[in-house]
Order: C-alpha cells, then structure tokens, then sequence
C-alpha cells in the first residue's frame, strides 16, 4: 500500500539503549491540560500512538516547586506523588508500541513560582523573564548541586513511570542549562561562567547525571537551541557550533530547534515548511548520534528529502501532529491525500497560553478524546435514514458534511457562491495565509470520496426552497459580514456617521477586491490578525496605511498565536504608522478625528479612506426567515433545524470547524446535559469530598 | 472587654429568613483557588468565619457551562457533581455560626468559554469583553427561558449545598442581568430591552424566580453596582436610582457597589477609606430592606459612623478579611489595635488575575490555611530556649521577629538605620503610598507588647559582631538596592555609561531626597508600580517628566492589582509623556538616545536626568562575609544562617513578609520535605490514577 519513496520514514532508528519503529517523532509540545487535566492528557498522548508516532513526547515537566510554571499547564515531577498521571500516559503510548519522552525542565527565572511562592533561582541575580515582580537569586555551588540532585531524582521517577526517553532541556530560553549557556543570564566569575567552557559545564553535568541515573535503559535526549536570534545578547549560531563540538557524543539524540518558542513554532504567515533548516543542518555534521528537528512537516516528500540530504534522521513534528495524529499511518497505508494538513495558525499554542485545554482548527477532536470521547478518524454510524441539507459550504458547513458523510447520512451542500471554503477561501487570498484554503482542501477532498454527500454552488436557497427541499434536519452555516458602523469593544453604540460612508471600507470589501487607496488608516477594535493582515494587504497594494487601535497594544490578542512580535516587526519593516489608545471620535471622508483614550485629547488627520475592523454580524437571514414559518416546518418534513459556525456567533475558523464537526457527532444522538463531557475533579483525596449532596 | 462604641457592630441583621449574628459581611470575594482547589477554599473561607465575619461569600460562581471563566478560577455549580466543593465550605463555615452565601454567576459575553467551547450568549450580538476572538450571540427568548432555569437549578443546588444567602449578580460588567441593564450591551427590540423597564425586566425575573426556588430557607441578595464610570454607555448613578427604586422591596439583601472592578476595589494609592459612599449612600433611602456596601473599612469608628449615619446596615469588607480574617473578634475583644490592616495593595486581586492562590502582603497566611496547615494568628511554640539574631528590621526581618516572639523565641532585632520598617517606611513616604507603613505600624505594635524580643535601632553590624553576638541562630533581612547600571530584563548585559553617571539617579536616590529638576527621564523595565511612582513625584517636584519603556505598554504587571488604568488616568492628567517600545542606547547628561525596540530607530531628546528602574540587587554583604567564615560560626554558637527576603531575592513587600513569616514557623521544625505543603490533584475519579508507582 505504501509508496517504496517513503520506505525510508518507516525505518526504525536506535536512540541510546532504544529503537523506534519508525522516524516519526513527536516532539515535546505544550497542551494546556498537563498535571490538572492527567487522564485527557494521557488519551490525547495514547492518540498520537494510535496514529503512528514512534516517540510521543510530553510537554515541559516541571522538576521541582522552584521551577512551577503557574498559572500555566505543563507536566510535574516534583515528588513520587506525581509519578501516576505520567505512569497512565505511558501506558497508553505503550500500548500502540510507541515509545514515551519526557522533557524535564528546571525554568530558573523562567519560572513564575507563584504557587509553590519558592525563591526563583538563576545563574546570577536577575529579574524573572515573564514581568512578574519578583527576581531569581544567583544560585550558590550548592544550590547547583542541589539542581543537579532534583534533576536526578526527576529523571528516576520518570523512569518508574514508564518513560523511554528522558530530555534534558536547554531550549526555548526556558530552562537552567540553557541560562547558564546564555552571557545575558550567566555572570558568574566562577566555573560555571565566563568561558564557553564554563557556561557549558553545567549542560554536561546533567547530561552525564541523567545518563548514570538512568542511562541503563532510557535514552537520554538533548533538546538545544542554536540560536536565538538575539545578537550577541542571545545564543548565536556560532557560538552553537562550538557547543555541539563541545558536547558531541554526550546525548543519544539531540533535538535542534531555535528559540524562543516565537521562532520556533511560527505561524505559517511568517515561515513555510522546513524553515529552520539553515539553523540546524549543521548538526548531523559534527555529532554521530540521531538529530531530530521540527519544520511543520506535513509532506512525506519533504520529510524524505530532509533525511536523504542528511538534515535530521527523525521527522520531529508537534504542530502536524496535532492537526493529523494519525499522520505516520496514512503514509503508511499510502492515504497521503487523506493527510490533515497543519494549517500554521497557531490555534494549538493558544491552549497553553491561554491556560485552556489545546484546540486546533483542522482537527476538532484535538483535546476532546478522553471528555468527550472523540477519535479524530472515526465517527459513530447514524442511528436512521434520514436526509440533512447543509446550507453554506464554509468550514462549518464543510466539516458538518463530510462527517455527516462519514456517518452515513445523505447529504446536500447548498453554497450560495461559486467556490467552496466561504471565509477561508476568501481569507487565504490575503497575504500570507495561503495555507488556511488546506480547511477547506482537505474537506472538499474528503466529501469528494463519499457517494452519499452531494454539493451544489451557485445555491443561494429562500426559506421556501428550504421548506421545499424535503431534508429532515436542516443546518445553516451561511457565515457572517464585518460591521461598517463602528459598533465594538471599544463603542457599544457604534460610531456615528460610518454606516454609509463610501469612504468607509471593511475586510468584506478588500475580500472582494474593493480597496481604498492613499493615505488609509486601519481601525482595529477586533485585536487579533484581521487589521494587520489589512494593512499589510492596503501597504502592498500601495497605501500610505496608518494602525488605530483603542487598545493599549498593537493585535493583543495575537500574542495567544505567536503572531505578535512577528506582526510588529512586518508593520515596522512596511512603515505602517501605529496608534494605540486611540479612538475614532468623526470621519468625513478627508479628515479623521482621533481622541486618545487616556488623556481625551483630539486630533486630526487628513485620511482617504478608513477600514474597520471592529465586528462582525452573523448573516442570519435565512434562519431568522425559517424561525417565522415554523409551524410550516413538519409538513415540509424537517424534524430539526440549526445555525451554527459564524452565522451563530462569529468567531474563529476554529470555532467554526468545531461547530460542524460537533453539530455532525451530536445528530440523532441522545443529549448529553447540560454539561455534555468529563470533567476532572480536583480532591486531595476523594474522600474528603464524599459527601451526599 | 468590648468598646461600648462599638456595640452597634455586634447586633443581629435579618436578611429574609436569615438572620446574621453581627454586622461583618465578608463580600464575594474571587481567591485562584475556586474549584480547581476545593480544600484550600473551604479552609481559607472557614477562618473568615472563625475569626468572627456573620456572613461569608464565596467568590462569583458559575451556573452553566456557557459562563466558564476558564482560564479564571471561581466557584462552579454546573450540575450535581458540584455540589460536594461548596457543601465542604458551608460545613466549615457554618461550624463557626457564620452563615454562607454564593454569588451566582452567568457571565455572559464576559465569559470566555475557553474549556467549555460553547457559544458565548448576550442580549444582542457583540464581541466578547477580554479580547478573546469570539462574539456572543443575541439571546433569543428560549435562550433567556433557558437561562432563568439554569439560574433556578443553581440555586437549588446551592441550597442543597448548605446556602444561606443566594446572591442574584448585576454588578461590575460582569453578569446577564447587568449586561441587560446596559444600553451599550442591549440593543433588543422585545420586551428586554429599549426603555428602562424592559432593560430591567431580567434582573427582576431573576429576583423573583430565586425567590421561589429557595426563598424559604435562604436569603436572596442582590449585588448591585450604581454606576460605572463610563458616562452614557454606562449604568450612569442616575438610572441606577431609578431601578432601585423599581425593585427597591424584591431582594431581601442589597449589596451595591462601582462597577468595574478596578472602580471597585481601588488601590490605597488612589482612594481612601470609604470612597463608595457618595455612590452608595441612595440606597438606604430607598429600600426597607438592609444594605450591606464596602469601603476598605478597617476603622471600627469608621464603620459605626456608617452604620448611624444611615449609609449602610452591614460593614461589607473583601480586603480588610483577607488582611486580618480575626478583625471583627479583635473588635469584640476590645483588641482594635491588634487589627491588621489592609493596606490597599490589591496583591490580593493579583492571585485571582495571575491563576494562583490568593496571597496578602499584611497576611502571610492567606491562601495557606488549608496546604501549610497556618493559622493567622496561631503559631505553634519554639521546640527548645534558642535565641535568634534578626539583622534588618525592613518587612522581612520584622515579621520574623514578631512571629519567632510570638513562638516564644528570644529575639534581637538589629536595624542599621535610625528608623524601623526598611522599604516600607522609605516607600511609605512616596505619592500616595503611606497607608504602606501599616506592615510596619502593625508588626512594631505587637512586638511591643512581646517582652521577648528587643530592637536596637542604629546598629549597623559587621561579620565579627554577629559571630560576638552569640545566637544560636541568625537571620539577615538587610533588603537591597535599585541598580543603576540598566541591567534588567532588556538589557542583560546592562547599558554603557550609566553606572557611574552623576546625572542618573535610581529610585534609592528619590527615597533618600536626591531628586533631580529640568527635564527627567523615567526609564521603567520593571513594569510594576515603581517607576509610576517615580514618574509621580517628580512631576510634584516640578519636573518635565518623559517616561519610557522596552515594553509595549505602561507598567503591564499593574494590570493585575488593578492599578494600571488609574496610573494611565494619572500620568495623562500630569501631562507625562510616554514612549512604550523604546530601549535607551546612551546617555551623557544632556542628550538621551532612545532605540525604538521594533524598528530600530534611533532618536534624540535634550534631557537632563534619567531615572533608572530596572532592577535591583540584594544587599547580602553581610551574608557574603559570614559565608566565608562558616569555620567560625559553631565556636560563636551558631547552628543556622539564612538570608531572606529583598537580601536574597528583592521583589514585593508581600515576598518579604511572607519570608520572614515562614522563616519563623520553620525555625527548629522538622523538615517536610521538597514540597513542603499538601496538593489538590486532579483525576476524574481516584481509583483511575492509583497504581503502583
């Protein structure tokens, strides 16, 4: 079944004293469920398994309660008490015959410890990195001894839990080997500071613990970043070089990537695939032990190419993992085209920061496993005959008819328009999110193999079409348009004056090709990609482009993404004027009247033309049309009728995706409350909550 | 034993079929343990009632998944399997013959939905308030039919849980019934909305049905806020008039307030005592029923005069609990001046903001009833007759001093300067900050009244006096300094020519009265209250202030005690200019150079002096010297030496007092190990998570 070029991705690799059954390799990603949330994390990790992966990873393990990461979500190893919640993930990576890693981490002032409230601790003294108001103290000879000894205990309870692959971690700018690597962080006159040498001596130590502890049968992997991309404040790629000499042979596996997570984990409109490939190459040339590195790999061919030009020898992947666990195996089974391809928002990494359980736009079931008891391939079979009409083919609408279809249902798609993907194909036309149309790609492509699922373009339906069309169930995802008159956050009123200004533009206009031109400026009350995609898009096509927001900081909302400094930096490079803490006060289509929020004081501009990005109105029309005639509703023989995705509440594709997928699982099936998933509940022991209610 | 004056406090309230034993109602008040840490609450909860409150309240808690807070931890009352958290508060709470109330919740388009995934809901279609990329849809009548049960259900189950007072909640921009109230939020066309009446029918509806559902057994109160400082787009004190008045006899408790709420809970450096009053004050003269209101009161002739003054029936506090949860037995017991007082710091709201554990700068003990086992005002006794030198009498060395005293340890306090309080009494002196020396005021006070411990003011000490001293154990609380290097987050390798430079000054040198005059600018890489505080008072002193930051926007950690927008309001009003996003390159006295920290802009400005807030050092001189005469310290007698607090790792007041506090429970204790307190964890059912380790 599978293709032979791919022979050579299904090859097993020795780690240390392991082997993989293959060169697919899910690297340490962050997840937003970790120690609170054990048994989700678990069957979200034993799905990767399923799929394929030969090596599934955790997230970052906290060590010890000087290293707690609260408020955010990562794994925990500070005494045995924590040992179950991995033990019962590792048995669900065993049971697929994968192997299980473990990535220990001690963040030094990388920590927040506002928990556990320890002391942090540094390589010198120094300000904690996240803003909290507190400093890490330079650690003493004995507290490295004491760092070292945690590290060890750390790394035998993984051990007992069950682990394979135990990481030391010097990457991301997160943990203590890599802070001692760093001459930002590390000024120390002693011999763990100063030369090269010195600040590596660290790294080896630990790797050489982790080796004597529990080297007889885990591997022990080295994540590393080669560069940070800081200047001479950061790691250099020079500098990396000379450490990787230094340290060649010491691990089993290195795992190469460049910080910080930012410029690892970059969205898809700032990096395509393989993009780290210049920063990491140079590895496999000095080290005779197996690399791993991560690219947002989703094409077999790509991966080939990385192993067969000696990149990396194992496909690291945390992004495309998450949107197809079941990546490896439909290579495998030569179901290429069936691959769910990353799309690069970032969505997934929004979890973590977000202190949420992790979503992902292409794969609705991401997160859900275990409380709901989703599997990303498969659906329950329909329990009867019945016909749904899907009324809109954006990814609501998409991903409600292919699992629809997948569940045997007889299945029409009206779309009003002439292609198919409604927001995403018209979203992926801005710059730099091509990548987005793959929502709609690999839905179109999915429907494409089932007879049962009929689409129709070109299909603007009336309420009595609908009436007429004789479907059981009904669900209409006909989207929603961007609002012209202001109203947003920052004015619940709207803005007076806007409604109808022809000089007065929205995303749905340069989506359509309506674009202003001269001196623009981009009102963003919306706060995450929308206005600076506007700007970019109005810069290119010539615009002098001013950014007004009334928020305090530019697409706030965007730091979830890993978009923020990324969007900073593009908007700098373009020139694009930036206002924050401003409101429109009064436009007239020459002059733009801006008040600050702080101070209240106006001021005007001269300005062609603005462009809002404020909010959005469902394009309910339909629905509302059908909610008036549903008396007519049984003799047209429609038992159940829905709106859902952006024509409920506007939101993200994300949110739309999961709208469909949710809608298609939940049909004909018995409800299941009002609070329809699991949950985890939160006892020191279980019996000190017991109680009769 | 009890002041006379004071009597009125301690008379009986009839709440509806309640009735409360004294006037002390401890507010909801939200605390970052919630129900992800149900043990922790209750214990927290139940000193409130131990320490003599007649009424405690949980924080806001939600009544349906489509109001989940997530990543914010209230209580939940979803379905039945909630019950068991709240039920363990009101069984300790009750013990003490409080009685307990829960303020239900449904958020609204102020929930984020972030675990839950369900579609936000509001009274008309609109974005979601926290900046979260997902809009609330307009509720249909089913919708609010479906609302007024799920709040029914909820108060059923809090009275099954053991609730007295079941809170209906209209306050802070944070609840339906509020969110209906307000013409920036609902743009209805039915009965709910438009004219006053039908924007009130909801909060009434939802009186009424809570009245039904549980008005037998418990109370129904009403949080309430008057206004909301937005002007026209906010409840406005006018209408809020009005609706009292239209619902004036329906809830049997009002509690009113300002909303938001950073207009709430205002920081001591922007409000006093009692600053709600003029807001609040209507209320009684509209209603028969009591009024309970706060005001930060930790004055009980402050809090009589309300009381005969006709301004409220009940001294509402949140804060002034959590700083001293005894404070109503320490006025029955005649001990006011045993009273700790808040100190309007708000790092109590900052646990809630930042997703950990509530924690108090006065209070070492909040948050640390339940996992540590600490009672605020029990200690246990010294296990043997050791005496204990404590150098530095700043925050950290004073409550090490009071507690060991109060353990019955023999004390020597030894401060270099003429004057106690360290930090606290130098801040103290800042805009704005004096409530500040209340640490001080309070910890002086009660180790006045221990005989066994003694202060010795003007007693710098050497290596060699410690060693003469003849402890057998030493403590060395001797603070810190501010750098002046630029060494600080964004500058790790600091900035050239500053550290030497007659022309910088740090914020020690503003504390110590050298102040500069011209043009000054303030460069803040702390991003706390700090360099605002700078900004403050040399703006008093007549000079033209520039404040400028590498972060992209005015003191960000601020957000999290609720200071930030009142600092911005601040700073705009004395004309301060700001410049976010801009690292300083260099400066020789008479010119500044500013990089722009995203396009790398270069740009100049006459400026005479520059402010330095970036980070601080431990003044650990002492410490480094008896370190390297460890061979001496058994001959001199001493079996232990610590460093703590601001001398080991500057951060908050609230760090330093908590340090010195553990220091002294941990004096001679046996050690409990790496992690040092107990732990919720996290499964879906116990037996799931139990193997073997």
């Amino acid at each position: 079944m599978r293709d032979p070029r791919y022979d050579i991705l299904f090859t097993p690799v020795q780690i240390g004293p392991v082997t993989t059954k293959n060169r697919f390799f899910q690297v340490p990603h962050c997840n937003g469920m970790g120690h609170a949330m054990p048994l989700a994390h678990a069957a979200m990790r034993e799905m990767k398994a399923e799929g394929g992966w030969a090596v599934v990873s955790t997230e970052e393990c906290e060590i010890h309660p000087t290293s707690d990461l609260t408020p955010y979500v990562e794994a925990r190893l500070w005494d045995d008490r924590d040992i179950p919640a991995l033990a019962l993930m590792c048995d669900k990576v065993h049971a697929h015959g994968a192997l299980a890693a473990v990535e220990l981490s001690h963040n030094g002032p990388t920590a927040s410890n506002l928990y556990s409230r320890e002391v942090l601790i540094g390589p010198s003294h120094q300000p904690s990195k996240y803003g909290y108001p507190s400093q890490a103290r330079a650690m003493t000879l004995k507290d490295i001894r004491e760092y070292r000894r945690w590290h060890r205990e750390a790394a035998l309870r993984a051990k007992r839990a069950g682990m394979d692959i135990i990481y030391v971690y010097a990457a991301h700018d997160l943990s203590l080997p890599m802070h001692f690597l760093q001459r930002r962080r590390n000024h120390r006159g002693d011999e763990y500071g100063g030369s090269l040498e010195n600040r590596v001596r660290l790294l080896r130590e630990v790797l050489q613990d982790t080796r004597d502890a529990v080297g007889d049968r885990c591997a022990v992997a080295l994540r590393f970043a080669t560069e940070e991309l800081l200047g001479p404040e950061g790691v250099e790629l020079s500098e990396a070089q000379d450490i990787v000499g230094l340290i060649a042979e010491l691990p089993d596996l290195w795992d190469v990537n460049v910080a910080a997570w930012y410029n690892d984990s970059v969205p898809s409109r700032f990096a395509a695939e393989g993009a780290q490939e210049p920063f990491v190459s140079f590895v496999k040339k000095v080290t005779t032990k197996p690399v791993v590195g991560v690219g947002r790999f989703t094409s077999p061919d790509t991966m080939v190419s990385q192993i067969r030009r000696g990149v990396i020898d194992l496909i690291g992947a945390a992004r495309p993992s998450i949107a197809d666990p079941f990546l490896p195996r439909k290579i495998e089974e030569g179901r290429v085209d069936d691959i769910r391809e990353c799309i690069g928002c970032n969505i997934c990494v929004s979890g973590d920061m977000t202190i949420s359980p992790i979503r992902c736009t292409q794969n609705p079931t991401m997160g859900e496993e275990w409380r709901k008891g989703w599997h990303p391939e498969r659906l329950s079979p329909k329990r009867q005959a019945s016909r749904v009409l899907v009324v809109g083919g954006g990814p609501a609408g998409l991903e409600a008819a292919r699992a629809l279809g997948q569940r045997g249902y007889e299945v029409s798609v009206a779309e009003a328009r002439r292609e198919l993907g409604g927001r995403v194909t018209r979203e992926a036309r801005l710059p730099g999110l091509a990548e987005w149309a793959r929502v709609r790609d690999w839905r179109v492509g999915q429907i494409g193999k089932l007879p049962n699922v009929s689409v129709y373009l070109d299909s603007a339906l009336s309420a009595q079409d609908v009436l007429d069309f004789g479907a059981e169930h009904v669900v209409l995802a006909t989207g929603c348009h961007w609002r012209r008159d202001g109203f947003g956050r920052s004015n619940g009123l709207g803005i007076a004056g806007l409604a109808d200004h022809p000089r007065v533009f929205t995303l749905d206009d340069l989506m359509d090709g309506r674009l202003p031109s001269g001196r623009v400026a981009v009102f963003d009350d919306d706060g995450f990609y929308y206005a600076s995609i506007a700007a970019d898009l109005l810069h290119q096509h010539g615009c002098k482009v001013t950014y007004v927001t009334p928020e305090d900081s530019v697409a706030p909302w965007s730091v979830n993404t890993l978009d923020y400094r990324h969007i900073r930096k593009r908007m700098a490079k373009q020139g694009i004027e930036v206002h924050v803490s401003h409101g429109i006060v009064a436009f007239d289509g020459a002059t733009l009247t801006l008040e600050n929020a702080w101070d209240g004081t106006m001021s005007e501009r001269a300005c062609d033309a603005i462009v809002m990005v404020t909010s959005r109105l469902p394009d309910d029309a339909l629905y509302q049309a059908l909610l008036l005639r549903e008396a007519e509703w049984s003799l047209a023989g429609i038992r159940s009728l829905r709106c859902i995705g952006d024509a409920e509440a506007p939101g993200l594709i994300a949110h739309a995706v999961y709208a469909g997928h949710r809608y298609a699982r939940e049909l004909e099936e018995p409800s299941a409350g009002e609070v329809p998933f699991k949950r985890h509940f939160h006892a020191a022991s279980a019996d000190n909550l017991r109680r009769d209610g």
